[in-house]
């Protein structure tokens, strides 16, 4: 034989969006197109509609776009935010820096605070900006799962420092809606923004916000004071959907949305508590790996950071050789570091259609690809470490689809 | 037998978008999610990417988004007019009218040219509005094919007359780009617009626009002057996709870029002449096929429309039954007029994967829904009278895919 069997052919998908998609998912999507007024398609369309209500637990309308999930990021500031304006920011990474990013471009004055990345913005910090405002701001924007650094924020607790402070708050939890319990209408959050691609379990391409009363009539408000949307203007997509039966105003991504549907049952029938705790024994076990192989993870360890685990990389290895010896040579797909964190970190996801089994597969190749760099790592002792989880829960968590 | 059989459960999509997509392009995207950063989807991203530069027939960056078609359009305006400040729009139908609609989302003053709808608007007319204007447009917006009435515009004609009053050319060929003949560098066409949902074959979910030299630069002058975008930014998008290996400022639509490739390649691989041929091939039939039933058709008999025929239902029916029972009874799903045109007409398309045997079978349903309702309709006379098209030409249009 002139070349060596290749034993890492097959490929694995190890990141924080897209992610893994369950078969019954995928397959929807090579159906026949539907057109999107027929009635074959207004069923799955008013399905989903009502089931995206159920995952973000709320009586909302779930408005959603045609777009990446920055599209339902930017309809929140587009509607709320105008120009020459306060609105508050707090961040701890690239999507929370996001937030300011957008508010600038809409012309607002952004009061931002900006936390190390790694850490956790804590609610009262929040409380302290909103304070040192001399004008109330339009909106507050804080995040959910920074997925750049794998922390999760207190959304309850931020959200009751917003309104202590009367102010309407914004949560990007573009990557941990459906991996990690947020009760919108219990804890009264305002606006939550998501997108298909992450704990949803399906492609990129539909990003989604539910937007409460408050901040819908806050929105109307801004209309006719020089705020400027069309395509992401949330009245219209709200009139839309509230039709009977809804009717999106722009074309709806036909193949996207029967992927959706299919996900969203899936995520149903396991139960989102379920779901959750899922989640929270698959990120228990990236954590006990991370820890066995002896590198430190970002955040407070009592986050329950239960959407990616990101794992500090030693100075002494060059960081950005990690994720790609992963991928190049043994066929794993996990994230390295984005910004100012390129080569030092590498991040585990563990959001949507993720078992015990991906688990063992990404710290197994990350165990291997640290060794490769010359680092002392014990074979299977990461993913050894994880399955002590799984014991310890007393049955492996059961994936979906 | 309790039940009649149903010889007509087999349906038929033939609306002017979604259209139905090969079965070629369906395939790959039931196939695993690759991560955009990965050098699967980037071979893909950078081949499509090139592909589309060929199908709009122009050495821009054809810049992408995951949004409807609308989104596109809206880059447009949100890079090219600003408050306060002029544009020019002539609109001959629904799709026309959203470049006005956008224009006032923005605070722009639209000087707005409407001509009734199923009229064309001739160049000369877009000429008279630029002439009286006060002060020069930031831009001027015309559609291609308004797929509401199914004329067709002359894009050469409009540009070289926005040009002649130096003003940048904006075009909707949301519909029409892959179907008819719209050489943008050849012709000068400042922006041109389209998504993935018509003539490309693909599900809903990508848009386009290819934008000119001239229009980045007055678009990087509104920046600076109160414009506001993020998300559909030309220059984040420019910058991204400008880049070796290029690489979207936001989360691609994975899936749908795998189905743009292979529809692309199909696209190139029948040739853009021929392409353009089967479609035009196909819109004759569709004329002589409403002509035999001896309906009368919107816009001019020589506007070559060839992307979506209409054709005006007597006043005698209940217009919007025809498709209903095209649908209900017979399969087909065909579509209706929207807005002022509901009840009024039926528009056959004939853009993207369409063949012949498409174009009997949607005439064929026609007649028997007109029939139904009591008109006297020859069964046979719309079919026969396309084949009669067909054998002029000698042979079948050779369908892709």
């Amino acid at each position: 034989m002139s070349e060596q069997a290749n034993i890492y052919s097959k490929q694995y998908l190890m990141t924080a969006g897209p992610t893994p998609i369950p078969p019954a998912v995928s397959q929807v999507m090579a159906e026949p197109i539907v057109y999107h007024r027929a009635p074959a398609f207004i069923e799955v369309y008013e399905r989903a509609l009502q089931n995206l209500g159920r995952v973000f637990q709320t009586e909302n309308q779930v408005l959603s776009f045609a777009a990446s999930g920055t599209g339902a990021m930017e309809s929140a500031v587009a509607n709320l935010a105008l120009p020459g304006e306060p609105i508050a920011v707090v961040s701890a990474g690239k999507f929370g820096e996001r937030w300011a990013e957008l508010g600038e471009a809409y012309g607002a004055e952004v009061a931002h605070l900006q936390v190390e990345w790694g850490e956790r913005i804590e609610p009262a910090a929040l409380g302290e900006l909103l304070a040192g405002m001399s004008k109330p701001p339009r909106a507050a924007f804080a995040t959910q799962s920074e997925t750049s650094t794998g922390v999760l924020h207190d959304v309850r607790g931020l959200t009751e420092v917003a309104h202590d402070h009367d102010a309407v708050i914004c949560i990007d939890a573009v990557s941990g809606l459906g991996a990690v319990d947020l009760p919108q209408d219990e804890w009264s959050v305002d606006v939550v923004v998501s997108g298909s691609q992450k704990s949803l379990m399906c492609p990129p391409g539909l990003a989604f916000v539910s937007v409460g009363e408050r901040a819908m009539a806050r929105a109307e408000e801004t209309a006719g004071r020089g705020g400027r949307r069309y395509y992401f203007d949330w009245s219209k997509t709200a009139g839309g959907q509230g039709e009977q039966p809804p009717n999106s105003p722009f074309t709806p991504a036909v193949t996207l949305w029967r992927a959706l549907d299919a996900a969203l049952g899936l995520i149903l029938e396991e139960g989102l508590d379920r779901v959750f705790e899922r989640h929270a024994i698959l990120a228990r076990a990236a954590r006990a790996g991370v820890d066995a192989i002896g590198l430190e993870r970002f955040g407070p360890d009592d986050d329950g950071a239960n959407v990616v685990t990101a794992a500090r990389l030693p100075d002494s290895i060059d960081g950005a050789r990690v994720p790609k010896l992963m991928r190049e040579r043994y066929g794993v797909t996990a994230a390295g570091g984005q910004g100012r964190l390129k080569g030092k970190i590498v991040r585990i996801a563990h959001c949507g259609y993720y078992g015990a089994f991906d688990i063992v597969v990404a710290l197994s190749a990350m165990e291997m690809a640290l060794r490769d760099l010359g680092l002392e790592v014990d074979p299977g002792s990461a993913a050894g470490a994880a399955q002590g989880v799984f014991s310890e829960v007393g049955r492996a968590p059961e994936p979906v689809g």
